[in-house]
């Protein structure tokens, strides 16, 4: 199976500003050529992309994908900890038959606006899974731990039986990791259990960390250290590890996560929203810790896409630094790409247009009042796209959306079951129906 | 000429949280009914808006329309005053006729983001009241002035000529206001001229104020005084006064425009971009000031969607005061809407949904994945909405976009035109072409 992507402007998101006019031929799913097609190729599907713009999908490295039941809902709270407080017993309330429409709504949502990888934390794993394979989108799926070791043992041994069939038919797309919720909500022998079951199984670690000063302060008073160094000291800082949030970092922090080389997902929207901070993203990057962006669960954000957080990373760091390049449009648009693909460990499977990847790639329709003119592509893909630019979603070259229409998975049946699972769930709470539509 | 809007969820925006369901009726240009339609009205046309939120239309109170020219051209520059010192040699070269089509792109770019009235301040005001004029929007064109007496009478002179015939029959659509640039590039003679017309005309003043600590300490040291007190001093200060930016208020300024009921127009994104810094909103708030919404240029922000803005203003005002709810998401909505006509002095003609005004109207699909379930419909516009979910604009009732297609504006004509001279203009200045498309 070959496809032809024709008369396109490549980014292709590696270490340069390289911008090429060509073609991308693929593969068998993977990207065989970039720039000129050899003769004897022979296509059989053409796009054709004139006035397009290919890139790498985008990597969302930090979502609770259902949490789409909980968009809008519960906004006015002073701070993470009382939302969390209004949002947890309503969790509690929710099936795994919840879980499916929610993770379509939220996978429509993904790749409607260029996103073809993420990683997700949160109950019922298996479902997430499932459509994940239904989607044909990547995932790395984590397998929440919160609580007590006991309880965290329950839900691993319930729930590894039900996702490792799924990651191991979906041919690289869906990949398992371990995600201790956050230091507040694990013990001690949580968190080492999740470490010791990440060496043994070789997967990632995916946790919140530093997302208040509160949670730093209580760590502070509790264990003497920084969420970062307690991290540390229990032995869970590695190059196999991604770290949601980083609000807070005190001294030393940022350089015990780049020397152990783990890495940094900024939630610029999710940390504005609920007034939890402004991340230190220039910092982080002149102390070379890898960095990706996530959007954060669709209750704090209150969106999945990612070119929200794109565009919001890039003011918070000239307003927060005072320096309108402290970090370059280049840079952030690296970090949703690749940044977000090394955090996952997928950085020699995706996250830049390159020959022998896969076949990852979003066209971006340029042609639209506002981004006439062009005067420099990674500042346009940065200040002035929208999500809804992206035309077509490629993933491991299959077609996943085309001019804007979903090729795999039903938007509007995804909006009405996850209204209708919405009404039951709060029905179960004793609370009045959305409004719904 | 009646138009029925059937079936639609109606935030008429004014003081309360009020929402509707119901029916709108539209005659000869103004909202005759909301909710419930009298059975002897009878439409020339109906619109069929089930599923859809009908708000007023946006409302951009600080624009520099054809600046589109310069979107994400020279954003490597380390602040507002580096950044003018390049844009100035290039607006040198621009003539009435590039005015033209980079009017029509930012209208289009701007109904399109559901916007039906601006404010704008440049160089050769007649030729954007022309396209004004063409695409049915509405506009405050101010008269811009910059630098010396002479210099002012002397455009003043050459412009009102042109202006006044498009303002006379333009049935409302068009305002004139005089623009004095800034503190910065006005001197005293001229401020005192603009308030001296404006008197006479019964116009508006639409001016810069404090966008950068830099203007501020050089008022300070040059006058004695803050930019806003110098204003004041000289008479510039009244209810017929809008201040784009006020980022950098010193103790009494907002008290002071609060007293004398000027607004302030709050630019989230280009004070952003510029690191210019973060309005204080909620103290303006708090003080009662009158705020409005916009934009800025395409070149320092680099859009025209508003949409963009009630996010960020909103992310913000919580991630600058710890408080998410430090200024709610009806309230910048309002600021959205009611506050840009406020600050336009259209409060009696449009910016709420009442029996009588004119029907500027918006109406947004909700049936999207990113609006799913709908738990707070304030929320959900300032969160979650994108501006590509406006799928219809009316301004005095005139259908200006219907399911995102432009009707008096041809969008793609806009663009090549717009792209054709600014290849002029760069040639002029000994430039390289843009990319392009």
């Amino acid at each position: 199976m070959n496809t032809l992507i024709r008369d396109v402007t490549i980014i292709p998101m590696n270490e340069s500003e390289l911008i090429y006019s060509g073609d991308i031929g693929i593969t068998a799913g993977k990207i065989s050529y970039i720039g000129t097609i050899p003769q004897d190729f022979s296509p059989d599907t053409v796009i054709e992309a004139t006035g397009m713009i290919a890139m790498p999908g985008l990597v969302n490295a930090h979502t609770h994908l259902s949490m789409v039941y909980f968009r809008n809902y519960k906004d006015a709270v002073e701070n993470l900890h009382d939302w969390l407080s209004e949002i947890w017993p309503l969790e509690d309330l929710l099936t795994a038959d919840d879980i499916l429409p929610a993770s379509r709504l939220g996978i429509a949502e993904l790749i409607r606006s260029g996103t073809t990888c993420f990683a997700d934390m949160y109950l019922f794993p298996e479902t997430t899974c499932k459509a994940v394979q239904e989607s044909g989108i990547k995932a790395n799926i984590g397998l929440t731990l919160f609580g007590g070791l006991a309880e965290s043992k329950r839900r691993m041994q319930s729930r590894i039986p039900m996702v490792d069939p799924f990651m191991l038919c979906s041919q690289g797309r869906i990949k398992l990791d371990i995600a201790p919720h956050a230091i507040y909500t694990c013990p001690q022998d949580t968190l080492e259990y999740a470490r010791d079951f990440a060496r043994e199984r070789g997967c990632r670690i995916h946790t919140h960390i530093s997302e208040t000063s509160k949670e730093v302060q209580d760590c502070l008073n509790e264990h003497g250290v920084s969420p970062v160094s307690y991290l540390n000291r229990l032995g869970l800082l590695s190059p196999k590890v991604y770290l949601a949030h980083c609000v807070h970092p005190i001294a030393g922090d940022l350089e015990l996560i780049a020397q152990n080389e783990a890495f940094v997902v900024h939630n610029p929207s999710s940390n504005c929203k609920l007034a939890s901070g402004i991340a230190p993203l220039a910092t982080m990057r002149d102390l070379q810790v890898g960095i990706a962006l996530g959007t954060d669960g669709a209750s704090s954000n209150n969106s999945l896409d990612l070119f929200h957080d794109i565009r919001l990373a890039s003011m918070l760091s000239a307003v927060s630094t005072g320096n309108p390049i402290a970090v370059t449009p280049f840079e952030i648009l690296r970090m949703a790409t690749f940044g977000g693909a090394s955090a996952l460990g997928r950085q020699e499977e995706c996250g830049t247009l390159e020959v022998g990847k896969d076949a990852d790639i979003i066209l971006i329709d340029t042609r639209k009042p506002h981004l006439t003119p062009c005067n420099n592509i990674f500042s346009a893909l940065v200040y002035s796209a929208k999500s809804t630019d992206v035309d077509t979603v490629l993933c491991q070259g299959r077609v996943l959306m085309r001019h804007g229409v979903l090729t795999t998975l039903d938007a509007w049946d995804a909006i009405v079951a996850t209204t209708h699972h919405w009404n039951g769930i709060l029905s179960r709470a004793h609370q009045p129906k959305s409004r719904g539509w």
